[in-house]
Formats: structure tokens, sequence, C-alpha cells
């Protein structure tokens, strides 16, 4: 058995669980690298993995003896089986948040559980830290984006529209990863103020700020960075914001770490914007794995406390409404004393 | 208040509902024609859809005062707001199969519900049946997935791949209508003979047969069209088998009207299939609508009588693993006496 189904066993033990029942895909994915749909159904004596007739092959050609995950086909399993699963079974846990009302009333009628216990997200958890293989892949995924930007900051010409440079961005990721982790943003002009902006038909023109919020994927893991640039010399007004935003985000690297409290980061990079007359209008980073947005949220509501092979996001962003907005943003792993940033594409005021 | 809006207040009358929480989003598009993310809440006084931010102004361009919706951004709700919605409520409704439990027992809490209501999908069965609005922009894409057919038929030649294809009928289905209803299925030679085949990089090559299952969708309205043809002459088997499934796909238009027992239908189609040495290996058809795959489901295993202005498929298919398989399907309206077929495209055996 794998080293996270062994960690489930052990957590599901202090729990007071006999068993229990998984249905997030991406939980599904963490525990055993299945991409598949069907139910994880952990008991006191197996693994089991109940799918359809369309993922059968599939599940059984990622999976090998050593892995000890039995799998069903749904049509199948029986009413009998489904009893067996949890016999003699005081305490079966479910994710409250991935099972609708109707299926949570059909598990506690087949499987006849006794007390079906609500979960509240340990799997999700647990995510947050990573492990060697994990951090790889993430790393990997880093690297490619940082050679993206590159081949991007050669790419750009002025009249090319965002959409095709968020093509292009694309296709980058599709030849050198397994494809884009979300849905590129090239913002140009006064489209850079609005901080979820979709690649338009706007054309680049000389004068310009663009920012570029992208990502790929690596054995399904994620990166996310942010850059903003400029065609021909920015304004003051520009240079200043660059200047406050890309100092935050050396600061919040400067604070990353096992142990800090990330709602005082947020609060501290908060005032610095407000002192400066602006405000912080979004989170300022969030856990990156399976998911491109995955637990903690980092912002000033929220009290998280750091732990060491958490990866992160640092993207402090201004927007002025109407005119322009500047956002940097790096995806970082903490350590025991301090971070490394895994992007790590120029930061400096870039003239294209 | 609109039609739909108002059956939907009586039919809560008669169920002993003062309330209703609906979450299906194709639900809440039907009744409100809302294409947005959120809930929609149907209290004794007011119908009100709770969204956020980035909906808001999407949806007050959509409603007029004719439709009396009030619309909340989900962050302005007080807890005095939650609790004054159902006041006094002795029976509120919920969708059991589309809420999370945790939902479920956060609605319950913050709504103050007293008796919690499951639904049992009295929205999707209302659906089932059409009205004139609804057929007519079925009609529509129906009229519009013939053309394309005329379209693709002129288009295919040796030598081109299924994805091209498949390419050509997206692109009509932009162009012409609101975009494809599903993935276009292209599947050529042996690929044929997997029902759900998806279209590969394998070029057409003369004496081959072509499935082409497509449709697009019209005011969020879908239809469903499938035709197979050859390349050059079929084989006698080839020509056999289409001549089954041909007539069966007749037989059923013969049968489908107000009244018809859909299992028993099912059932005729199954055993002249198993008269001649095959199998139904999938369902015989299916409603259309907003979703493409709606109920009823036809097959002979459910039950079901078809109902004046049901909009459903009619699509027998024989599969011959490894070699070649044949569909025909048309999208088919349901009236007192008999049906009428919506999909027009020619069926006698065409050779390109």
């Amino acid at each position: 058995m794998n080293a996270k189904l062994q960690w489930l066993r052990n957590k599901m033990s202090s729990l007071n669980l006999q068993g229990i029942i998984i249905s997030n895909p991406v939980n599904i994915k963490y525990l055993t690298k299945i991409d598949a749909e069907g139910t994880l159904v952990i008991t006191p004596k197996e693994n089991v993995f109940i799918t359809d007739g369309r993922y059968i092959e599939h599940v059984h050609s990622i999976l090998t003896l050593f892995d000890e995950i039995i799998v069903y086909d749904i049509n199948d399993v029986s009413l009998d089986d489904y009893e067996n699963f949890f016999m003699f079974c005081e305490n079966v846990g479910f994710e409250e948040n991935y099972i609708t009302y109707a299926k949570y009333k059909e598990y506690k009628r087949i499987y006849k559980i006794n007390n079906f216990v609500e979960t509240e997200h340990i799997i999700e958890k647990q995510r947050m830290i990573k492990d060697e293989e994990e951090i790889n892949s993430i790393k990997k995924a880093c690297n490619i984006t940082d050679e993206c930007f590159k081949n991007i900051l050669n790419y750009i010409k002025v009249g090319m529209t965002e959409k095709q440079i968020a093509k292009q961005i694309e296709d980058f990721y599709i030849e050198n990863a397994e494809g884009i982790s979300f849905e590129p943003i090239v913002a140009s002009g006064e489209n850079s103020s609005k901080p979820h902006a979709v690649p338009t038909d706007r054309k680049i023109q000389e004068q310009d700020i663009i920012t570029i919020d992208m990502g790929c994927k690596i054995n399904g893991y994620c990166s996310d960075m942010t850059r903003t640039i400029f065609v021909g010399e920015p304004s003051e007004e520009m240079r200043k914001i660059y200047e406050i935003v890309l100092n935050n985000n050396k600061f919040v690297l400067s604070q990353y770490k096992e142990g800090a409290n990330t709602r005082q980061i947020a609060k501290m990079v908060e005032n610095n914007f407000k002192l400066n007359g602006h405000n912080l209008i979004h989170g300022l980073g969030h856990g990156i794995g399976l998911e491109i947005h995955e637990t903690p949220k980092i912002n000033y509501k929220n009290d998280s406390t750091l732990k060491e092979n958490m990866i992160i996001s640092d993207e402090p962003g201004i927007y002025i409404p109407g005119k322009f907005g500047v956002r940097i943003e790096d995806t970082v792993q903490i350590t025991k004393f301090s971070c490394i940033s895994l992007t790590n594409s120029g930061k400096d005021l870039t003239i294209i």
C-alpha cells in the first residue's frame, strides 16, 4: 500500500473510524493516482475502487499489485457486497462536501452504516503538505513556466491580440507539459485593471502594460506565475505602482516560513498598500497542488499557520479601475526557516 | 411572472410546500432563463435569485420587471434575510440530488427550516413536456443540423481525419447556431463499432463506413441526430445491418405517440435485433431539451409512457466488435396520435 493510503488508515484509526467513503475525485487521485469517475471505499480489510465499465481498463492499467486496491464494476456489486464492506464497523466517515443529500441517504441504506460521520476535509488538509515526489512535479511545472515566459517575451509583438498570446502559451504547455493548469490571463492596457480578465481581441499597442498569469501541469501537479511587463517606457504612475507591488512580493517572500501566520502577513501587505493610497482587493495567495487553488487561502480574513513543504502562491496586486493593474506572483515552497521561490522568471521592470 | 414559475407555484401548492430552494442550474435556467451560478429561492411572497458579484450585472441584463425575480448578492444577504424568507413556512422543498450533505445542513440552519422536504425531480419531470417556444427552438436546432449534414456530405473526402470532420461540424455550429450540444462523434471504419467513439486521427479510406452523431443548440435547446454513411460500395454484411437498423428506426417512429409504453417498444426492437443475431447494447432513446440527455430514458429496463410534446430521440444501433457499427438517430416530437421527426436528413443508404 502506498504511503498516502497508509497515512489515511492511521488517521482513520486516530479518529476512531473503521471505514471511510471517499467521493472527491481529486482526493481519490491524490491517494491512488486513479483519474476516473468512481468511489474509493476504505474498509477494515480492503481498499476498494468502485467504478463503471468505461474506466475499468484504464484503472487496471494504472494500478499494480503493490497498490492493494480492488477494482469493482458498479454493476457487479451486489447488495450483499455493500453490506459486507462495513460489517461490524461502528463509525464510517464520508465527505460531506462531495456527496449529495440523496447519495448520503442511499449510502446509509445500502452500506447499512451505523454511524455515518462527517470528516471535514481531513484529506484536503493533508494535501497541503507536499512530499518529495509532489514537490518535484511542481518544480518541473514551474521550470517549464519560466521557459514559457522566456518564449512569450520573445513572441509578443505590437499588433498581436491578447487571445493570440494566450494561444501561444497554451500551445507551449501542450508541447512541453500536460497542458495548462488554468486558462491563462493575458490582460493588456486597461484590461489589466481587472484581476480576472479573460483574453480579448484587443491588440497590443505601444506604451502598453501587459499582465500575464499562467501555469501548467506535470504529473497532475500545477504551477502558477504572474508577471507584468511593459511595451515601451512606462508612465511615472505605472513605475511607482510596479515598485510597490514588487516590494510587497519580495516582502512576502521574506516572511513565508514554517510557523508564520498568514493573516498577519496579508495584513502587513494591506497596510503598506493603504499607506500608498491603494487597496489589497484579492487574496495574497493560495495553496497549489493537484488543483490550482487549494487550502490554505491566504488573506487578512483567514488565520492559518504555514508548515514546511506547503506550496503556496505569493501574489500581491494593485488595480486602478479603468486604467491599469500590476500583479506579480510566484509559486513558493515553505521550508523550516524560510522559503524557496520555485518560479524564477526575472521581476525587475521589463520593457519589451 | 412567467408561465413556468407560475406552474411551479401551483405544483408547490398541490404538494403543500410553502417554499422551495432550487439548486440545479438547468432547472434555474428552465424556470427563469438565468444562466449563472446561484440559488433560486421561492418564498411565499417572492422569487429570489441569490448569486455573487460576478453575475449580478449579467442577471440584471436578462430579467425584466415582468419576471418578478429579486436578485441578491450573496454577500449582502444577512442572517435575518435568510430567516425571513421562509418565516411561518411549514414545509420547504429542496433538490436532494443537487445539494451536498454539507449544504443541506447549512440551509436547514441558516434558513431555519422546520420541515425540509425532498422533491424528487418535480421540475425535471415537468421539463419532459415542451411548450411551443421550446419546441420551436429545438425545431430550429434540428433544421440547422440537417443543413450541417448536407454541408458535411459535401465536405468529406478520402484522406481527411475524423478530427478534421468533427472540427468542420463544430465550426458550422459556431457559425450557424449557439455551438455544439455535445462533442460530435465521427467514427470511421472499425472505430464505428464503438457507440461512444471519440474522433481520432484515423484517415477516411475508400470502402469506409462513417457514423456521424451531432447536434447544436438554439436558445439553449439541443438537437441530436446520427447518420451512418458509406465511402464506396458497402459490403453485403454492412448493407444487411444497415437495413435492419433503418427498419427499426422507422418502426420506432411508427410506434412513438402519446400513451405508448417505451419499454415495450424497446423490447420489440431488441427482439427484432435478436431474431437477426444481434443485440441492442444501448438505450433506444432519451429526452432532449436544455440538456442533450434528459428523462425519459427509453430502454427495455425502464417503464415510461409517452406524452404529447415530449421531445425524444429514436436511435437504434448495431455494433460488430472490431469491425463496424451502424446507428441511425432522429430527434422526434410526440403528438396525440403519432410523432413528427424534427431531423429530416435522408436515411436511404448513402454512398459518397
